[in-house]
């Protein structure tokens, strides 16, 4: 029995405000959920020294949490002076995952930087962060058409991602924090719709698993992206 | 005429949304107009070290802009590794100005930390983070009254802050961005419900002000210090 | 009783040594009673990136406390690898203050650096600091326009700072440590020869104060700082 | 055709020398073709603050690149002030993949960690550092428990990890560099010998890849993991 | 011919004014010629934690140069957020040097810090500090004798310390700057009075030097060092 | 008697592996001992900004322990985020100890780093870096000469250095851990082959020495660097 009472096969409730902030060129505030991440798409006409001159764009993430996201008050990373290596390690994952459906070419020299700060967390912030910063992306590229800075379209694919777990033994769709923190295996899928990879982090806590657990809960995971695809192209439309 | 067609006296409406966030002992989204703060409370039944022992408690803030609550997109102070001057010197105006009505002896040996951080920015994110700043420090200690973890109330009067400043040679009320960005006088007023004075911080910008220039910004602060603290007594009801 | 003996209006005695060290451009060696703080400009033929192109100057300044100036030994800021909230308020403020009598346009694209080091602290060092940031400026400039670097004069008036409070009730003049630190109210301002104000910093500490009291101490704060423009008149000639 | 002319699931040549400096409780200098990476296990009968008093110990990894293990030279972290985010994230990969074979409340209480600095990089850096690592732990455990410090051991199974990538439309076993630097996928295993898997990190790079391509960079996976069991097993004997 | 026209083993002249600041144990404002440094002895109850229960003290020294103290302004290093490689290497052997005449176990549990802050620099800064710092030290040491926190003296000796240098081919004494930034080798002695060595630190810039020339400045070092004993000895009475 | 029975004129054996590392431009693992140094020459065919221009190069170096070189683990530095003084001192010896025999003009506008990594530390770690850091440097030098990138050789002569010290009232060559933990006095002599000084650093530890001991202590250094340039010659034949 999952501590909320779902299904293992059930996600929890997904929402996506878009336009949720008017100065960012594409934003929503997305839910998994009790987590909320508010992200936004950033696009600056220029690109850091090191990526200049070679005709392509780039798309790059940052991540944080408010400092009361959570259960009890983390400290503030811009008061410690550094971003934690788990901070670093998400906003890493969530840049390669946009990059991985997004033709920097088409994109010409300019960067787009996807910003998701978690609101409130219960589990799934990052899975919850590369699916809603997928649709503030949309949104930004969606801008930049319509203006005539861009021509073809740089972004063709949807990308999703989840968390699924084995949970007292079960595999299970899209943890929550109850479950996360006792889960004997998590592991977050960013799929391409359509069937394709773009990332697998399988972990095993405590307990380790085999070939056949992670099949299946690669199978859990796609039901899930499936449902967030249909979320995000209602959003954009 | 200012930008918005605002009377010099008028100020932008005021909300104040209670219980943002669900794990924080307080909580509100206060706006200003467009300018939008997430305030949480946090209560930790600790100090930090040169405070324990002296039978008092303590409430400190701390502040951030989310990087782009702005017009361009602003670096993120924890991947710079460092707040910048304005940020610190911004908490530390809010937890003055808190602390300012805040019995510290009956809070009890336990601190409140109030996170502002700015969702959506237009001016007065100082003013407006202070406002919620009480409201959910109200929410907090209504909380701790309730489980009997403290007795007497330590929070006996409102505290609220508002911006004015000279616009085109004409005391307003309010400043939004537009103005703000081309006031030639900008003053921060921190007032106590009754008529008292926590903290003024008037500054010229290019042109330099006088004694009645400085007593009409603080008649006009009063008017909408006033309809704060209205705003302030429904939200807490 | 005032803990040194002086009336409610009554100054500290102001001393002002010019050229106290000999590398820089302007330098003064600035007393408000005890408080000593050294004070060097120093001019830079060219300007940080942001402000390079527009045709005009820069005035910024620098502020630290020597680790020993004060009662007990302080943690010096370059071992503690970054400068407090208070270190950066101030410098802020000397900064603002030295511009609001600078035609950044006629100072042409140089910048000049006020370093304001204090050297013993006993009470209103920041006061101190921009009283003495004047005399300093003042001699960097008169050595520009000595060489034919600058044409007409970029600072056409004086600026001077002092600090006032509410102590044991009553207003008083130019505060040192023994007053600051058990003030209801503490106040400095930044006053323009001639009757204007350039800032104005009002906190209640523990007691709150109203207009009346506000008003009070800004007329002690003109009488302080007209003492203040004929030192300075007399250490530039 | 692979650019060593390896057959796409041969392996470089897997070299572990134990006892490669003599301070370190355990220690290897093991190689993956020409990546050598050092690893020592240093024990230390304390535990962080955060760990202490609940009866079991802790293995923390830190990891580095010497500033010419590469082919160009890279900054060094001490000297630019701040570890990468890709050093944080395998850092934190290596002590993972080590806690999953390491029964922390048999350790005792005290910590291990793994130093894991490479001298020269070809490819495969992490993985190397994970297999190593394990012969530094198991050799650190075995005088610990030769010392009648720890009773039962802590370490039961082996635990050792690989890179595999789809390189030029082909699944291949241990990515040297030049095959990194241009492959579509690239996914690194941590196994546990018998048949489980620790972790999972698979990241498209440009192309994505689906389900089966997966299994299929698996089953090569648990092919090398063999061969280093191999290895290790002979290296501590 | 020195830039200064000064014999080969002339001194500049030694200024030593105690007492210079009034919040210190003890404090002087040293003066070789033009270079003047500020040292101030705090003296703490308490030692840091490494340091603590072995029945001794502890003296340590800080240094820093005001930004202005040299030709061009150099940056703050409290506004870099680090202190440079060449302020601790001094820092280090102020301490050091201070060390070698300090009987650790006579000073009791108490800690002693010499600030070495230059005011203004002429070369021989760090020779200038050490000299000065032990004039700061005597009369700390002094003050905590009388008033009986210390029974036995434990400073017997004098330090001092002086720099010399080849310059144009010539042995000299006291390198001003217009020599230190042009000598061919450059020397920094730290001697006791009475004969011993406690420092040499020897230096060849572009050319290199041998050991009849060590031995020509050592004996330099000497003479210029009894004048500073007799300094020392005249400002302590 | 020396604790490892050597006596007070002999070195330990000195091991100098050429060609360590494959991606460096010159490498070698230097022994005194059981001390051991990776020195890698990174030829950079750019300069800092601040060297550009002036036709000539510069050698830089950087130093650093791993965190288990030693008896027990130290803290890494990257984690801490800062170099300690110690190390900034040691790194800046060895680059002013090459730059000694180096005519910059020669080497062309290119820099060459040597990185100097302690794997193993048994006392002399500076001075075995500087002499294997030669050795790195000749071959870098004479790679560039080979392929014509410059024509006459800047590296005319060779460095190397050792440390003497006061053991137990003796002088004694070559210091180990277990007398530098107990010297009385310690001293490192960077010497170029043909009896010229490049730099001495002595300091008392404890006790102080007299003119006659550091003579002493520098007759040893020459024999001890004697055998260093007969190790270094047979390295880069």
């Amino acid at each position: 029995m999952r501590p909320s009472g779902r299904a293992p096969d059930e996600m929890r409730a997904i929402t996506i405000e878009t336009n949720f902030t008017k100065h960012a060129e594409g934003s929503c505030l997305v839910g998994f959920g009790d987590t909320r991440v508010l992200v936004t798409a950033s696009v600056e006409e220029r690109l850091p020294p090191w990526l200049r001159g070679k005709g392509e764009g780039w798309v790059t993430a940052e991540y944080s949490m408010l400092p009361r996201a959570t259960h009890t008050r983390g400290q503030r990373e811009a008061a410690k002076g550094k971003q934690s290596g788990r901070t670093q390690e998400i906003q890493r994952l969530i840049g390669r995952s946009l990059r991985a459906v997004t033709d920097l070419r088409k994109l010409g020299e300019r960067q787009i930087t996807l910003d998701c700060d978690v609101i409130q967390a219960d589990g799934g912030t990052r899975t919850a962060a590369i699916s809603g910063a997928w649709v503030a992306l949309r949104l930004a590229v969606k801008g930049l058409m319509a203006s005539g800075a861009i021509g073809d379209d740089p972004l063709t694919e949807k990308v999703a991602a989840i968390s699924c777990g084995i949970f007292e033994g079960n595999p299970v769709l899209d943890l929550d924090y109850a479950e996360d923190s006792k889960a004997d295996a998590d592991a977050n899928f960013v799929l391409i719709e359509g069937g394709k990879i773009a990332e697998v982090q399988a972990t095993a806590e405590g307990a380790t698993y085999d070939e056949e657990a992670l099949l299946r809960l690669l199978r859990l995971a796609r039901m899930g992206c499936d449902q967030i695809f249909s979320a995000q192209a209602a959003a954009v439309q």
